[in-house]
Parts: C-alpha cells; sequence; structure tokens
C-alpha cells in the first residue's frame, strides 16, 4: 500500500500533520510519500491520496493527480470546504479502513481547458472548479460562446464562466448559477454583470465541447479555479472539454454530496 | 406504416389541417388515425404520432402517447413553439422523407409524478414539462424537499418547481431557474417567490427520486403541465421520478435542440 | 394623556400584557384605552398608541389609525419583526419617557389602494407593506402598469407587486425586489415569477401615482399587506397612490432604520 | 445669449456638426464657444450648453459643467442613449426654441466621490452614473459599506457599485440592480457577483453619504462612470455624496424621464 501525503509547505500545521501521519501510516506497515508543493515524489503509482489542506489544495491535488485515477482524500484543516471528507481530528481513527480500501468513491467530473493562439495551442490545464474570462478594468466585453461548432450568440458584461458541477457552489453561485449535482456530466455556463440582462445560466451536456472567443475583450483575463491566471488575447480561443477521467473521491461516510448543502453554504456566508 | 394524426377540435384550422393530410397520407399508401381529443382511436400500435398544435397540443399528446415509444412530430400550426419541429406549411413536403423514416430521433425526459394521500396513491401522471406547487392566495406555504429520502430543507415562498430539462426554458425559467440541456437526465428544482432569500434553482440527476411534502401548506395547488390541477392537502405527498421511456421527437432538420433558444425566447416575449 | 392599547384578542400573551400596561399607565396618570380587534374604542382622540403584537398586528394598526397622525409605539411580542421598535420585557422601563414625549419619530410612508370597477370606485384600503396581484391557479397573467397615465406596458407571469418602502422587506424581496431606505418616498414595482424575463424591478417617485389594470387577468386577486383579499376582475383597475399622511412611528433608541438589516433579515430565515 | 458646443474631437462627425451649429447659432445672434476635449473656452459664463456625442460624452459634460447649473442638451448623434434628448437631424428645427428658452428642465442627481488616503483626500471627481469598486483579476474582494457612520457589513465577491438613478439602467442593472426613477435622491448600492447570495441591491436615501472602506481588497481599482481610473489602496477610503447641484437637463419633449424605457434597454441589448 502506497500513500502519497499532500500538504501546503506554508501552513506549518499541514506540515505538522504530514509528518505525524507519516509515522503512523509507516507503523501501519504503508509506504508513504509527500509531496508538500515544492517537494515532490518521483513518478511513483500510488494507491491513495491523503490531501491535508483546505479546497484550494484540493484543487491542486485534483490538477495534478485526478488524471492518474487514485483516490483522493480530503482532510479538511481549517474552516469547511465543500471538497474535504473529514476533518483532521477524525483522520486517526479512520487510517485502518483507508488502508483496508473499506469505503466508497464519489467521482467528480474535471475539465480540461486548451488555450489556443489561433490554431496552436499554448496551455493545457485540468480545473475541477471553474474556468473564468473577465474584464479586468470594470469595463464591458463581449464573448462568443460555441457548442458543437455553433454559435450560441454573444455574451455582453464583465465575462463568463464555465464551471464543473463541482464548481457550482463555488464562483458561479456568486454570478447567480444553479447549484448542480455532482453526479451529472455537465457544464455550468453563467455571464457576470451581463449587459444582455436576459441572458440565463445555461446547464450544457459535457458530451459537447465548448468553444469561447473573445469578440471584443480587450484587457481580459482567463482564470482556471482561482489558481492559475494568464491575460486573454484577442485571436485566443478556448477549447473546454470533460478530460479523460474524474476525480475519484473517498466517501467514508456514505453521505449523498448533496447532503447539508445548505448548511456549508451559510457557514460558509456567515464565517 | 400507422399513422396518428393528433388535434385539438376546438381550434379550426388543426381540424381542417388533419382531413388535408389524411388525405394525402391515405394517397401514399398509410394507413391514418384521427385522435381530435375527444374521439380516439381503439388500442391500435402506430407507427409515428403527428401533432398538429401548439407545445400545448404536443405535451397533450406526450402524456398520453409517450411512453408507447412512438416518434412524435410537432408540427406548429401558430406562434412559434419550443416543441414544434416544423411550420404547418413545410409538413406537406415532408410526408416522403416521414413515411420513409429518414429523420434521427430526439429524446425528452419525461417525469412520472405520484400523488400520495399518506402512503395511498391516487394520482399517477406523465408530465413533459413540470410540476409545480403553489399557493392559491399570495400567501407562503412550507413545502419539504427529499432526495433519496434525506431531507434538503424546507422552501418558504409561494411555491416551488420541479422541471425536466425541457421545462427548464418553460415556468422554470421565470422564476429563475437555468435552462438546462434536453440531453441532460436532470430535475430542475426551482423556488417561487423564496422568502429564504438565498434558496437556489438546484439541478439533479433523475435517477434520484425526488419526494415533495407539505410541512405548512393550507390552500395550495399541484399543477401538471398547465394542464393538471389539484389541490395540495397537507396529508398529500408527491413522488417525482424519470418515467421509463422518454419522449421521441422526430427530428427533420438536424438542427442541436440548443439551436436558436436565445431567438425563441426573444420572440416569444415579444409576441 | 391618552393612551390606546392596541392588542390580539385571539393571542392570551398580548391581552393580560394589554391588562398589565392599563394598570400601570392608569397608575402615571394616563387615560387608557384598548382596541382587541373587536371591542374598538369610540371616536376619541389620542395622544399615542402602543401596538402589542407582531408585524401584522402593528400593519392593522397602520390601517386604521395612520392617518390621524398619531404616534406609534410598535412592542415586539413574539419573533423579531421589521416593524416593532422594543421588545415586551423593555416595555415597562420606556413608559415614563413614552408619557412625557421623549422619543423622535420615523415616518414610514403608507399607499392607498383604490380599486375601482370601470368607473366606479368599489374599495379604498390603506396599505404598509404592498398591494399584491397574482394568479390564483399558476397560470400566466397579463397585467399594465400606467405611471402619470402612460403605459409602461405590459407584465405576463403569475404577477406583480407595488410595495412601499417599508414592504421592500416582505414580500417584494422574496419576488427579487431591492431593499429601499423608508426615508425614500417611492413605490417599489417587482414582478413575481415574470415571462418576460428581461422586465425588472422598478422604483418610482411617489409623487406619481401608478394604475393597474388587467389585460389578461382571469382568475387573479388583489392582496393588500397580506389581510385584505378580493378577486381581480377583468373590468376593475386599480389606483395606488402615496397616503395623504405617513405612519409616524415611535423611535425610542435613535438607530438608523436601515441599522442591522442584516441580521434581521438573516433571523428571519433561519426561524 | 451664450451657447457652448461640447464634441469630441476624435469623432469628425460631431467637430463638423459643431461647425455647422455654430455658424447657425451666430447667424442667430448667439454668442458660440467650443470644448472639443483638449481646446475649451475660459472661465466664461454660459447660458446652454449642446453636447454631441454619445453617452459618454454627456458624462463628461456633466463632471466639468453640472455643478454650474448651465442646462444642457444631449444631441444623440450615433446608437440611442439614454441620457440625449434628441436625434442629430432634429437638432436644427429646434434652435429656435433653445435660444428662445421654450424648454422644460429634467434634474438629475449627480454624485460627489472623495477618495482619501487615510485622512487626507487625494481625489474628489463628479460622478452622473456610479462609482464601482472592483476586483481587477477574478478574486473575492472584501467591502465595508457605512451609511451615518454605521456599518451595514461586508460585502465579499467581485465588489460593488454605486449608482445614482441615472446610472440604475447601466452598469448597476447589469449587476442585478433596479431601475430607479431619475426623479428620486437616492444611491443603489450594487453587489458585484455576491460571494454572501443573500446580499441584495440597497436603494439608500441621498440625504446619507455613504463611505467604502477595503477590508480586504487587494489588487482593486476605483472606476467613476467607466471614465475615471484608480487603484484601490487598502488604506484608502471613499466617500460618496450628492453633489450641491444637480445636472439640469433641457427637455424639449415633455417626455416623462420613464418613457420607453423598455424600448431603451431592448434595442440597447439587440445592437
Amino acid at each position: 500500500m502506497r500513500v502519497l501525503l499532500l500538504n501546503n509547505r506554508l501552513k506549518p500545521h499541514t506540515v505538522h500533520m504530514a509528518e505525524q501521519m507519516e509515522t503512523k501510516l509507516k507503523g501501519m506497515g504503508a509506504q508513504v510519500f509527500i509531496d508538500n508543493g515544492v517537494q515532490k515524489p518521483g513518478p511513483v503509482s500510488i494507491d491513495l491520496l491523503i490531501v491535508l489542506g483546505g479546497d484550494g489544495t484540493i484543487i491542486r491535488a485534483a490538477r495534478e493527480y485526478a488524471q492518474s485515477g487514485v483516490p483522493v482524500l480530503g482532510v479538511n484543516m481549517g474552516r469547511v470546504g465543500f471538497l474535504s471528507n473529514i476533518a483532521s481530528n477524525q483522520l486517526e481513527e479512520k487510517l485502518e479502513r483507508l488502508l483496508a480500501g473499506d469505503y466508497s468513491i464519489d467521482e467528480r467530473m474535471v475539465m480540461e481547458v486548451e488555450v489556443c493562439d489561433g490554431d496552436r495551442p499554448i496551455m493545457t490545464v485540468g480545473g475541477l472548479n471553474e474556468v473564468v474570462f473577465r474584464s479586468t478594468a470594470p469595463r464591458i466585453i463581449e464573448l462568443m460562446l460555441y457548442v458543437k461548432e455553433r454559435s450560441q450568440g454573444v455574451y455582453r458584461g464583465d465575462g463568463l464562466i464555465v464551471a464543473t458541477p463541482t464548481g457550482s457552489t463555488a464562483y458561479s453561485l456568486s454570478a447567480g448559477g444553479p447549484i448542480v449535482d455532482p453526479s451529472l456530466q455537465a457544464f455550468i455556463v453563467t455571464p457576470i454583470a451581463s449587459s444582455i440582462t436576459h441572458r440565463r445560466p445555461l446547464v450544457i451536456g459535457a458530451q459537447h465541447p465548448l468553444v469561447i472567443k473573445p469578440q471584443d475583450a480587450r484587457e481580459a483575463v482567463i482564470c482556471v479555479d482561482g489558481q492559475v491566471h494568464m491575460e486573454f488575447e484577442p485571436e485566443y480561443s478556448v477549447r473546454i472539454k470533460r478530460a479523460a477521467n474524474p476525480l475519484r473521491m473517498v466517501n467514508l461516510t456514505g453521505a449523498l454530496l448533496f447532503d447539508n448543502l445548505e448548511g456549508r453554504l451559510r457557514r460558509n456566508e456567515i464565517q
């Protein structure tokens, strides 16, 4: 059994936790590797990934490890997250079940975002929550949305969000999008402050790749999961498709992905 | 080849059209039956259903014939509809292709709405667009939503809509719901004038049946597709699941179901 | 000093409270009258109105007494209200200040709703929160809005709310309207589930009377403050204007009307 | 009679129009001055300001001349604007009425935006539409709103708009704000993509100055009327109050400011 512990080296309590867990797991006979964001294990195949950190750390883990198909356990190290499955003080008592593989798996769709300059791909990156196209100054930009190579019309406003169901409770929700069941294979297209006031959020089956092209979009940016930023040049186009593999999240409680959503949203707002 | 023509006997131009088409189709060697809403054919198996009328007539047809799996062609007899595939003046030139089966099929998810008084089922009805739970007087009612037998919390307000993707462009849209791709198997749960202002539209995978129960809902009604109404008594509960078979709609143009949605919405609003 | 105590005879604790306060106030030299909803004082002029009850009781008091200009103190007898100024357990310690007139006054705009059958007025009633026009069954109705005798176009959907600033935190908020400062003299026009999706809430200066006429509105109702209901017949029209006098509410704390609005909204939703 | 013609030197047709009008007006006995954005008349008192250009040019004119109280006529030189009163081809026939003062005046509230670094004012600028506080990257910022020195709580999200009634049909509308009658003296506070999903637009009487302070707002900008931009540093605070004088707009048609709003919005969206 090979276990990879992923932590955030800038947050000392996650470093400390990783050390503690390493000792425990080794004592239970597991092989342990650590990825602290800088030091990474070599190209070794692993059986379980334990992420010590908030949603941001899990998102980073998804980008790097989701396509390998390894089961991922998110351990909540601070404020309540949407992606973590258990609290840090519960981890120790679950280690045996984890090593025995005694859990179910929730699959979360991942998106693959490919930015092209004309026809030439210049970046491909995975996203767990969303890709955002937005003006930098508070100025109207115009974007075209294509589904199956057919234009769905222009979006005028601050920009556009294309989210996964997992991302539907993040930025897309703030911009007025619906909450979408993670069991659905879908993209949520949510305009940000659209000047075409009857433009509405769309939920599109993820079997269709989407393409976004700027029509009039000087000084705009592309941002994936709040972590990867790049300028959105007028000659760029962005192709968004479902990644080949979903993120496979460890579920120890049997909870529905939907459970207590309202409660999480409210706590999130009050905090 | 057995063709059923369905029209609305209260709209003379659909009666007239049915007579014309009957003659044509017979001349082409088809057997023709007519359902005008009162006179109905006996229990005969048919190969094609042609609906002459607006969205309301197609919705009625779906309720009666969708589960038989027969392909349905909606012929638009008046203002532009969301469900009709061709205009009435285009029908004649398409008859040959129709009889030859030269078309593709778009599947539209249908819902089955079961109303129970305690444990006893008292009505089961199919729905193509939505089921609505609403107060009659402008008064707050409280409804509970259950997914997989777990409560998703209370909805306070004028009521609640549970829509199919097809219905996402109808009443649910007016109440603030997203537009959902008909290729998705999903329910859209949209609150109407919710007094809990952060209650948001949900899109839930249709593999989960939903249950709605009144918590405090005197003087409320249940309404399916704007056509079937009944009072919603405090001891009722309503179970909503995906019907066994989708509505199979004839697609002669190869158009994406999404095509020109914006245009249809706008025309609809201006008319 | 003549004080009128208004309570809700159906809520025993308000009856009890009224008796206690009557004794106290008499002991302090005041003349005391009681209105319990059925027994009412004769046509006597009063100097202070103390309302023992929730927002509903204060709304009823406003309808009956606002135009007399008497200062009104709302005493919160249960869950937190938007209109009450003090909690019931604080009343006793404030009696001296009340009798001495040691308080400031917050003015709240009141609306006058006049329903006409053709040209003939058939009902005139005051409203503190809102007048609602809504379909009874979940069916689209069409209403015309006129400002200064000019049409502002048709509203298609479940109906329309015309609210005062005080009412902007009640039903209008649930339907998507803004929160409006009670110091403004304005009507808030908020569509309910509008099928014309770009119809937006309007805030109109209250110097303009508004007129609402049904265009296609069978089976609709008019409802003032959730308390006065009548059917809305196709030949009716409703004229809404600002009442001659505002409701004059006693303010003992110097609090801004806006203070802690968010907190009140949240408590309201959680309760 | 002294008339100032204001045009946009970068738009040749407005330059040409200014020259034509200058000749006409001189022939009618008026003294004429020209402000083309670079060349400006000296400090001369004028009786009428004619703005040749779109809403952007009128907004610039308001910033420079509103406080002088001079009547302003907006002449629409291109696409339909919200602020222009007549089309360019109608101007010539109206010159006589203009010189005779045969028109009414619509007053539009103007805001004064004062940016302070700690206690030290570093910029004061007039605004006709709105002041926007927004993140540059798509990242959450936190802003505090104060009314009468009392906190109204934190706004988390992309940012915040404080608009005048005139600006309520511009950016604020896109972000979900209501349409507000220009006759009202009010500020409209509209959150942009608020992560606190029950944060709602507020309409606040303009007798209260508002103060906005960043709580956590690195990399944010302040933008007035889409024309004046500056970085919003963590130690800044912004005070927004009603300007001493409104913009006085010439009304030649007697039209209500509200007239045909829907039509203008729709044209704007389609264009």
